[in-house]
């Protein structure tokens, strides 16, 4: 499985270079945004709400902005009304005003956390103290924390809004649904009554947290011309950019975001919950001011994936043929509608060919953080079921389940849920490699089992910005806009390098800040090496172009004249044929013959196309404790191309090994006063290196047409299977299926021993 | 004086918007170079040597290096080799190896102050603990300082090389002459011989110093995988990294360097001395590095103006028609070749048509720190000689000197020194604002004078690279790599909204990072507005053709059949004849119709076309003391077209302030040991605003046709003048000739009373 026929042997992509960012982040000398620090600083603290749900009365802030060292102090009215984000922003206002409101809350606090006052002070003890001195009268609510509660009659209702989006008939009156979101087609009910076996299951997930090791932190200055500076990490510094100045209804290019190192995101640093704030209290104090989350404010306060409740129904013919699937989901939206329920929809049940289908996606509102994008956002947790109900039904056939998945498994031409054709898919070719990988056919020991997933994600393309640019001695920089989490640097330097034929060490990719390029959408949905590697590629075959134009130029000869071989212009005819000229002899001259050699190209890649993996995971359950050890672990993915393999197996043990803690120990637990308990990494588990085996990624190479080097994309796709794939695993070697996540030892016990 | 007719009225071109550097720099938000802090950073300290001409025989630092809290110590053995530069550079090796040996001495030290040892320390306290323990031992050698004497038969040579550039015949052996330019034509003798009057003269100047307020300043941090960064200000980062890469024989590519604001450059900061010192300590210590002058370090190490001593006689006919000019400098170049005698010579007489000329100029090498760029670099000296003389001449003649300048003022199509034809200059117009302005009728005082000199500027184009952004929301960023000194971010912004026809406020410029954004030569030569205002407005005109073409496609309309019209794209034709689309609807939708929309201009600015000007000075000369007082100034200039006036009167005024300074106090002054006695700004004398009054620039516009918005440049041109400008004020005022500067008033009394 290499490159399309169409794509010449590679002479840097698929190879290994040294970390571009290695050393730096080894040293310590990496620069993450707490790390940033500007001169005359002042230090931020948010004061948040002690209630899951309560009217704010009043918020009295004298006594704080009283103490000595206190420089200004905000509250939800220092942000822009409504009525003025309409006039600024237009037809989007009603997403910025949740996001407004997330910052700072103004009448109603809408979750335990929710941030209600902040305050700049000379030092953080000071902003500590200063909080203790607001006082806050609020009228407390009823609250609801859960899916099915949330819908029932005469739950507590978070918002006045009423949510018609996808619901028809159009609902009356207010209600915690947010949105609702249906696919499918053909005559489920009837299909799965004439089918030859079915499989029905209810399965349970908790909320979990993104759990990135650097939690929110920012700088933010605004001067009284208006004009402004934001250092912070994120998935995307154009997308702070954009939210800041929205909820602060000014315009774009007044705010300047330089991006610092990111210390993980994996969807949760795409939208901004302190910028703004700091943007007040700098513009009230006349200081640069920072805000930094703690742990716990990280917890109590942004965003986790949200739990769910799915029914599932399949279908089969006796020969495993899949006739019918019903998937039914209820999603936490948590206090302010998100939009994990579409993706759940299309990512459910699309990779095997189903004729008759219907899977509908509620979203819930209820007092609990702002649900957050998480690594394929919305797909592990319908995948769980689907992929969990999958199993149990190769059980009832007596099918091996890897067959049944390779007998039902989508191919190019078959149809997506949303009834699209599928493009060039790699499910099969995913399939058939764990199926001749060793660990499929390795013997086990006792009370281990082997459990087997599939599962995809969509990815994306979409807004790219890149700069090329070539030093006088040849040498190139690559800006892009897209901050680096999985290795962006070094694959944009492998593309550039590949397409100008240089060595790699004669090019160095950075992330340039909103001033100094045009605008990128932000890392995530896998989408950067596919589209911001689509730019780089873009801009360095016309720095290509250039160097070619001006060789010729120099030669006095027409560009048809010459061409681009190994790094250098070859002169093709006239005096100077076969004479060669390197990229420094032309950029070393590039003053006399027309100017710097820099290329931009800006771009909105299409093309993309989704990302499958086929996880094989072996479990050793105890059946004293219910502890269950990951005792060996496969993740087999199609990726397209892979630009840089170490970064790409990197992204695929990372999403196993997040999708891991998802299956057996994370999870939200809020007491019953509405209030998280275990806000921390002590008490909210995530896997450490100890809790998990070497993950074997095993690339699967099924190029992507669309894009000059094959790549489609690979950080969300290896979450997916996981969920399932340990389930599996655990039924295959304790005889039992937990449809509730996490798979805690308490529960596995439990289910060993129903008894009780 | 308007804009060529062929341009239309200004919208924001000419207004005098708020500058958006000023809130920074007033509150002191702005980030200077010893402003700028890295985590982990070490200080670092600089040994210099004590006499100013010696062999080093032996450099001992193991004392150094055993301190406690020092990191590392650094000799100009850690810098690469003559031969390695001659491998990595090529043909620029021996301008490189100046600049290594000046960072940091080799095997003779040149100067007091020259760089021969360096420490970075856990604080600055250790460090210059650490120097004093850095034994060296030196091999005292004869210097010299004055250029005659260098010249002399027997005098101390610098270097061992044979320098022939301009020479004929070739000397045989190695001198202090660096170089030699003569250009001109014609029978000067003969002229000379046969004009009914002659002035004969010799002028001196001594060096002085750029006195930016903001010392040299860096901090430097190179990681082991070469990758390195740099913070500092400069007057270009780009030429900091393609210098410190040179001296260090690494890939351009692998050094980012972040310009930080300026303090003032005047041509000083153009070249490295502490970079390439800063990256050696940072890679030998492994932490990032700072470094940072002294004010006696800025005067001791770092580039004056160099002195001269000029030759010069005029001949003219009856009717004060110019016949002839024989002029013949010698200008210091310091420690190492320097190139201000090409300009000097091409700078000196050519505002003035003289069928027959001869000008030469000698660069003498001596035991001074290499000479820089200041402001009009080789200008001001000759021009001095030059207009003291026409001073004289038009005494001797009887003629008004404005007149006798106005009669041979050269216009379009003249011949300059180099034989080539004038452009489309300003002088004569100049000149007539001149004689308009109420001040040249103004009455004098009782030891008053009233003095005129006119002068000018070369200027210059060359290779700018800007990316003009557009925001989401249709605002404007406009990033270049020129570092604003003189407001380039106010002009940039200004061309940007000019050409895109929207408000001032919707651009932001910023300067950015050398990684970001394609080459740009330094500010510096009156380029920037000019080369990078040019490449502004290339890539806005990129932009508009790209918000058109994307709203005809939304339109569904072709190109040709929409128009930008007052920041708007309007429908020409079909259904939607007569809707606008703003740049906001636009941007707002181009990730769906192609991308963000973005451009980059990078190209090398031709077209340039000098600045000429006339400044009017008022003296009044006490005679008992000899003190002079600048009772009255204006300062007359032709600037093409002024884009922001404010900064262009600012360029105006501080130019003047300067060659005032140069004029009556600024010299250095060496003891008979070769050291400098007068490294600070209590003894050298620089004007303050106490000694100046309000200076009057009056700016006249002469549009250059080859700019777009018809500009020349400005930063060069005012110090130009003001030399002889104050001298021929003095002999106005005290009827008193002074040929030497700088006129302070022991030379003024003692001219007054020749008596002694």
């Amino acid at each position: 499985m290499n490159a399309p026929s169409t794509m010449k042997p590679f002479r840097h992509v698929g190879t290994r270079p040294v970390r571009p960012d290695g050393v730096d982040k080894v040293t310590g000398k990496a620069l993450y945004s707490t790390d940033f620090k500007a001169p005359g600083m002042l230090w931020g603290a948010i004061l948040r709400s002690p209630h899951p749900h309560a009217r704010i009365l009043s918020i009295d802030t004298k006594k704080a902005e009283a103490l000595a060292g206190v420089k200004a102090v905000a509250t939800g009215r220092d942000l822009p009304t409504l009525e003025s984000l309409v006039m600024h922003v237009g037809e989007g206002a009603s997403d910025i005003v949740d996001v407004s409101h997330n910052c700072l809350a103004l009448d109603k606090v809408l979750y335990e956390g929710h941030a209600v006052a902040a305050v700049a002070a000379a030092s953080p003890e000071i902003a500590r103290e200063a909080l203790g001195l607001i006082t806050v009268e609020y009228e407390e609510l009823a609250f609801v924390l859960g899916l099915e509660e949330a819908l029932a009659e005469g739950a507590p209702v978070l918002h006045d809004t009423v949510f018609t989006k996808g619901v028809d008939p159009k609902p009356d009156r207010p209600s915690n649904a947010a949105m609702r979101v249906e696919m499918g087609g053909g005559d489920v009910e009837g299909a799965l009554a004439s089918a030859a076996a079915t499989v029905t299951g209810r399965y349970t997930l908790e909320p979990v947290h993104q759990g990135y090791i650097e939690p929110h932190a920012c700088v933010a200055s605004w001067n009284g011309d208006g004009q402004a500076q934001i250092w912070t990490s994120s998935q995307g510094h154009f997308a702070v950019r954009a939210l800041t100045a929205s909820v602060l209804a000014i315009p774009q290019a007044d705010i300047r975001v330089t991006p610092l190192e990111i210390g993980g995101g994996f969807g949760g640093k795409t939208t901004v919950y302190l910028e703004p704030v700091a943007m007040v209290l700098s513009k009230k104090s006349g200081r640069p001011v920072r805000l930094a989350m703690t742990r716990e404010e990280v917890f109590r306060a942004t965003g986790p994936a949200p739990g769910a409740v799915i029914d599932v129904r399949l279908g089969a013919a006796a020969d495993g043929t899949l006739v019918a699937a019903d998937v039914e989901f209820l999603y936490h939206s948590g206090a302010y509608t998100a939009n994990d329920a579409g993706a759940g929809v299309s990512s459910a049940i699309g990779h095997y060919r189903i004729p008759n289908s219907r899977v509908v996606g509620i979203e819930v509102l209820c007092n609990r953080p702002a649900a957050k994008a998480y690594r394929a956002p919305g797909a592990p947790q319908v995948n769980f079921a689907v992929e969990s109900a999958m199993d149990e039904l190769a059980g009832k056939l007596g099918i091996d389940p890897l067959e049944l998945r390779l007998k039902n498994a989508a191919i190019e031409g078959d149809p997506q849920t949303t009834g699209l054709p599928w493009g060039r898919i790699g499910y099969v070719e995913c399939l058939e490699a764990a199926k001749a990988h060793p660990h499929w056919s390795a013997p086990l020991g006792p009370n281990q089992g082997r459990g087997i997933a599939g599962g995809y994600w969509g990815n994306y393309g979409g807004p790219s910005t890149v700069n090329v640019s070539v030093a006088e001695d040849g040498t190139v920089t690559v800006a892009t806009g897209s901050p680096d989490i999985g290795g962006s640097r070094a694959s944009m330097a492998i593309m550039a390098a590949e397409v100008l034929d240089i060595p790699y060490e004669q090019v160095r990719a950075v992330v340039a800040d909103t001033a100094s390029i045009g605008v990128s959408m932000v890392t995530g949905g896998s989408r950067t090496t596919f589209a911001t590697g689509m730019a780089t590629v873009q801009a360095a075959e016309e720095v290509k172009r250039l160097l070619c134009e001006r060789a010729a130029r120099m030669w006095g000869v027409i560009s048809d004249q010459v061409e681009w071989r190994s790094g250098e212009v070859i002169c093709l005819d006239g005096e100077k044929q076969g004479q060669a000229m390197s990229a420094a002899a032309i950029a070393g001259r590039s003053f006399h013959s027309g100017g710097p050699i820099a290329a931009v190209a800006a771009l909105s890649a299409k093309g993309w196309l989704p990302g499958f993996g086929v996880h094989i995971c072996d479990t050793e359950v105890d059946p004293e404790t219910g502890h269950v050890k990951i005792v060996r672990y496969t993740a087999v993915q199609d990726v397209g191309i892979a630009i840089h393999p170490d970064y790409v197996e990197g992204q695929i043990q990372g999403g196993a090994a997040q999708g891991i803690g998802w299956a057996l120990n994370e999870a939200y637990i809020y007491g019953k006063d509405g209030k998280l308990d275990n806000a921390g990494f002590l008490d909210y588990r995530m896997p450490v290196a100890s809790d998990l085996p070497m993950i074997e990624a095993v690339i699967v190479e099924v190029p992507n047409p669309s894009h000059p080097y094959g790549v489609k994309g690979v950080g969300e796709v290896p979450i997916v299977p996981p969920l399932a794939a340990v389930a599996n695993a655990i039924h295959a070697a304790a005889g039992v299926r937990l449809k509730d996540l996490p798979m805690a030892p308490d529960r596995v016990y439990a289910a060993l021993h129903p008894e009780g």
